[in-house]
């Protein structure tokens, strides 16, 4: 099976995922721009929500830009990843309703450790599906990076209790290491 | 006419459908993750709606694959499952604001079970356009997991008014009957 | 320019006018299949502008099919369509909230009416840009029924005031006209 | 990497932005088509948004339409785009709650200039991409369109403080600016 109509089915979910978000933000009750000042931290946290959704597209881009073959299992794990990276809105607006309190906050880090978790079991399965010594799977290496981030949300669930921010620092965390630009794939795709 | 576009068309409508279900999720009143309890029962309906539509994605997917032509009647039998589709999100709201009643429970498997006639009558249109003999018809066969399901979400119906666990029981065994891995369009494609 | 874009780009526009419909579709108060009495007008109401918006899906499916070209003057001739289509919700909306008042009623026409203009505006513009003589030109031909569905439209907008049953049934005919298979763009492509 | 995945992306957001715009409008209290009245404002920008959104769609496809090349710098510049096209229904509303207030007017501009600004740093990152002397670079030139509306909109935003309506000309002069056929990518692709 082509990984063609997966790419399109998923660009479909994220982009839906990325764009109503903006509907639970509310707008300031002045007619100032002075006003939009308490919806900042929203507008903040649907940024920041706005870039970790961007780099799961961005990576899952490249990750099926090498891949040749996909089967049901892989069709399900993605599906896996979609169920958790749609409850992001839903995290977003739970967020702003109390007033970034610590059990939203470490729910952030549920749905996107859970979702980074559907991310890896992607990989798993297009690796099963393509074979060990496949382009793809070469790639994917040891993915120190996907564990990572997967201990790092994991480590900010409990403290989102003893600190927001350094949970918050914790995601902060995650995104800067998969900004730092990855040649992983880039150089599977010059072979 | 190509399957290609019908396959873009229900990707996007399906994306939608399965998103936009978060938006009628609401966030907990409290900041504890404590007060997602609250939520569970929701947020199981709507894992449980997810699994659903996915199901009908994926089945969607491997049936578009292997057909060769569409005409104008397979485009409204898919046109009349994405319309019942398309109320999944009203009827999980409904069991949201009326707390698992027997009525709405039963309108699940109104839905469900018209989206499965619907799904139904896509094949039948498919093997009318396509010839008895083709790849795509010999695949489907005699469908007994379709005709099953119908009857199932048939027998659902009444059944809500009974005893909502037993209606809930039967729609979790059409999801076990179609997550059992279907080898027809596999064979029918490796051929 | 291929029309591939213009394809996937409409396809989106009209699986989110079809689907964010439901958002609008209020659940019934009590918890019995009989509540659902309530909404039975707007559910009809939903079903109408599935089919009116699915129509247009097909129809637009057809004409690109055969189109080889299109330019800039097709493109804003296609989003003037999806503007009027987009109001779609709005109008299902205000039947609701008004009872199915008369002024909501011919909006409906006013509103499927500037879609037709904005559909043969499309055709038009698809027509100067492959030239009378292509295959899309031949296929279209004289479109009477292209036409003939903007003067029905505009014969329902005042009738509504009279009688909101007789532009109703206007609205029905326009939808009977299409149903009825049409074979100029089969013929066209088997050509 | 092949443009395709980052235009059906780019699609797949642009339409929902277009159309959850209409789940913002506000139906009339009345049921008489002059009780549209009310609507008429927010009506207006609604169309408004809609050709500006629209633009920024029409512009995208010629310009990725010559466009052989993206990469990871071309996919952010993308995004960066989208985030603040996202933000148009937010304004939308704002303007909508706040009767037009020099604030909302402001706060357009600051949208639509960050939108500009993120084009122009996909335009740059195109240019990167594919090299100086590539089809794409020579096609985008030196961008004057590019640059004047960033400036048109710098202006605007302190403007809308002395006069709305001053503003509202600014954002009408940058649509005409754009409506004007521009044979820069239509040149480019005869070549």
């Amino acid at each position: 099976m082509r990984p063609g109509r997966l790419e399109a089915f998923t660009d479909g979910v994220v982009a839906i995922i990325i764009t109503i978000m903006v509907l639970e933000l509310k707008v300031p009750h002045g007619g100032d721009l002075i006003d939009l000042r308490g919806s900042v931290p929203l507008l903040l946290a649907y940024l920041f929500a706005f870039i970790n959704v961007g780099l799961y597209w961005n990576n899952h881009h490249h990750l099926l830009h090498i891949t040749e073959r996909v089967d049901g299992r892989v069709l399900w794990a993605n599906l896996f990843l979609l169920f958790w990276l749609s409850l992001v809105p839903f995290v977003i607006r739970w967020l702003d309703e109390s007033a970034f309190s610590p059990g939203a906050t470490a729910c952030y880090g549920i749905v996107l450790g859970m979702s980074a978790i559907g991310y890896t079991l992607t990989e798993r399965a297009i690796i099963a599906c393509n074979g060990r010594d496949s382009r793809v799977a070469r790639a994917i290496g040891r993915d120190w990076k996907g564990w990572g981030s997967i201990a790092l949300y994991l480590a900010a669930i409990p403290l989102a209790y003893v600190s927001r921010w350094a949970a918050i620092a914790l995601y902060f965390a995650v995104i800067a290491l998969w900004l730092v630009p990855d040649r992983r794939f880039a150089r599977a795709a010059e072979r």
